[in-house]
């Protein structure tokens, strides 16, 4: 490898390649399932076990949820209507970035609000952008209670809570919906892998990747 | 497929699987270069041509720089010394999140202060950040000045520019040093790839990826 005057050092100067010079290099883009719907309502459980499926068959897939992003890159934010607004925004981004890396970003947030949905839904592309409402009745969902969080609302401990004090905006077209209350895991799984397939989202597993 | 009625859909609350779990099942992690020095020193140029040397080999890589965070996930911040702060708080929240997902994140910022730096390694944790400082004498990035900034810097256009008026407190230990002014880009990316590959943290590539 030729080693280089300062003054031969050219390639510092032109060699640099744009971001979307990169993604265009890359040849290929990932896209984001965006799972909404009520705290209890399976969208965690969803992505899980979709993420296990996609990654068993050798596609790259990665998981955004609260366990790892409210304790780490959002670690800063509440749950005032700004902080949740917030919330979404940087959610958003960051799965772009991932999109762009070719990831197959799996997203559960409640994300209540149509407007922090659309907002996603523009930063990331429309074409790459499957809503997935994730509907499930509120009693079943008050039943289910996983964290225990319809119980603190209930008894006045958490405020501006989603379904119980605070609203949550159904999508009005989304790419798919899942009723949890009817159909198992694995139901899902195959409906979302389904959607994926159809709009030719899901490129053709890597050999050997694990 | 079997559905199941509300009453026998226990998969709902057994079903999840926490985030850590996650990491573990995917039995792999990826990791973080994480280059730091002056504007102009060669950091993008060294990101850019390291993650086409990796995808080209059947890596997984992904540049964050400039070009994808602030125009997007940190487009509200500014450059107060708090906003600089956040603004790489945020890139190490989400390198961590990258490398988590099995990817080679490599990070092309000034990020001019230690403990900035040191809570990046935290984050991603020791044994998977190294941190490269793209070292090149201020007279050099002076005048390659690739965007622009110090002249502007230097006409007062622009305040608190690293070098200029603000400081930078360049690595006491890095695991990497890439003096630019005496070696070419290539050279940069061999000495990268021979440190990854030193710790171990260069998987296999995987048969048949682009």
């Amino acid at each position: 490898m030729a080693r280089k005057t300062k003054s031969e050092n050219i390639t510092w100067h032109g060699g640099s390649v744009s971001a979307a010079d990169g993604s265009r290099r890359r040849g290929k883009a990932g896209c984001v399932v965006w799972l909404t719907g009520l705290s209890g309502s399976g969208k965690s459980t969803v992505a899980r076990a979709l993420e296990a499926r996609l990654v068993g068959n050798g596609h790259l897939a990665y998981v955004l949820d609260g366990d790892n992003i409210r304790h780490g890159l959002n670690e800063d934010l509440g749950f005032s209507a700004e902080d949740r607004d917030e919330n979404i925004r940087r959610i958003g981004q960051v799965a772009a970035l991932f999109a762009d890396a070719g990831v197959i970003v799996l997203t559960a947030f409640i994300s209540p609000y149509r407007a922090g949905r659309a907002r996603a839904r523009a930063a990331i592309g429309a074409e790459r952008f499957i809503e997935v409402f994730v509907d499930a009745p509120i009693e079943l969902c008050t039943e289910r209670d996983p964290k225990g969080l319809y119980r603190k609302a209930q008894a006045g401990e958490i405020a501006d809570f989603t379904g119980v004090d605070a609203p949550y905006e159904p999508p009005v077209t989304p790419e798919l919906v899942l009723r949890t209350a009817d159909i198992a895991v694995d139901d899902c799984v195959e409906a979302v892998v389904a959607c994926l397939e159809e709009r030719k989202l899901l490129s053709p597993p890597v050999a050997g990747a694990k």
